[in-house]
């Protein structure tokens, strides 16, 4: 944890000692009474923590917020829902790149079990996006939601200038050739087996490009790391 | 797996029925006789290899190779030892994206224990690197080598064109921003805590340019993929 992070209500009541951010700041960080370490609000500014207080079950803290947010990036993953260990890291590495909406849709060539698992029923998603912006030293989290299929993932996103889905059989181009014409991307990922032929039609009738990431097959995760880094260095971010 | 992987000499004497890529062939892939599936020699070529024969406690196979071998890409990682777990990780994803040499090498404000873990011990790192070749459909596996620190890393990295260096504080510019001279690449990316002094020094005297990735704070493993992608992409092979 760069920075940890608590939501407006956890900061109006003492932290148990039980929570992991009380064992990180009391054991890990060694912080003494009054001693100062990097906090934040989700979705609100970052600014400093410090003990005032050890009660025998929690610790009494104070925080001091800055008074800007800071913002995510304008480009939003449209993903195929991939197994819950794949979707945990895809949730903490979006967070961390700073992607501002995360869609997940159950694709054609998907397993419909992944989208019950206790990641999604339980709010351990939620967990995860935590993790990656606390990483990256942010409080904002992405938006996430999910959808029964492509087309109503593509009804539910927000417009944006330039529209890419990977693909490694039907791509025009390569990714990295691609130029960009303006300031927000949506960048669509299939499910671990692809694209169906439907997928396919749906995305070229939506507007958005098929381009590769060269000819090597990369997990679902790494293709969303490598895919969202080369946009963001496009837009400019990185 | 989306290519089974062999060595030569595997390839001579029966699979035994619980090594974990014949209970793929025979369980997963639900291979009868003398139907193929995608197999590869580590470091030649990939091929075709299918079942002759089923005895007790192995399967007999048979395999035909192409004629050709395809190449990594003339990108270099050098890596301060990162935990096991981020090795791992680091191990399989550069062996994805077709990095060509690993050097991890102890880095000052690292972990002396990192390197002396049974990943390296025991030659567990050689498995996440077939992991991620047979993941990314190839049959190359990156060169790996371990350094006791950072100036004899660098005396023992192949020579390249361009020399950059992951750094938050003390980068010239943006990765991104940053254009190659040449065909062939090293990345440097320090341990989990940065560059010390020394070593920001070390790097500088060996050509390397500090570059950034952004603002926000990247896991090691994270910066990694993103960085190799976007030196890949700046070489034209993503």
């Amino acid at each position: 944890m760069n920075l940890i992070l608590f939501s407006p209500e956890e900061t109006k009541s003492p932290l148990p000692h039980q929570d992991a951010r009380a064992r990180h700041i009391a054991n890990h960080l060694r912080r003494s009474d009054h001693e100062s370490f990097d906090a934040g609000l989700i979705d609100g500014p970052r600014g400093k923590g410090w003990i005032v207080k050890r009660l025998p079950e929690a610790l009494v803290l104070e925080f001091d917020w800055e008074s800007t947010v800071s913002e995510l990036f304008p480009v939003s993953l449209l993903i195929g829902m991939p197994r819950p260990q794949t979707a945990r890291r895809i949730l903490r590495e979006a967070a961390a790149l700073g992607v501002r909406e995360l869609h997940f849709f159950s694709a054609e060539k998907g397993v419909d079990s992944y989208g019950t698992s206790r990641l999604w029923n339980t709010g351990e998603y939620h967990r995860h996006l935590v993790n990656g912006a606390e990483q990256a030293f942010s409080t904002r989290l992405p938006a996430v939601r999910l959808h029964t299929g492509l087309a109503t993932c593509l009804g539910a996103v927000p417009d944006a200038a330039d529209r890419i889905a990977l693909d490694l059989y039907e791509a025009e181009d390569a990714l990295s050739r691609n130029s960009l014409s303006g300031n927000d991307a949506l960048l669509a990922v299939g499910s671990e087996r692809g694209w169906s032929g439907a997928e396919r039609d749906c995305l070229r009738v939506a507007g958005f490009r098929l381009a590769s990431l060269g000819n090597r097959v990369l997990r679902s995760d790494t293709a969303c790391v490598s895919g969202i880094t080369l946009i963001l260095a496009k837009l400019g971010h990185l």
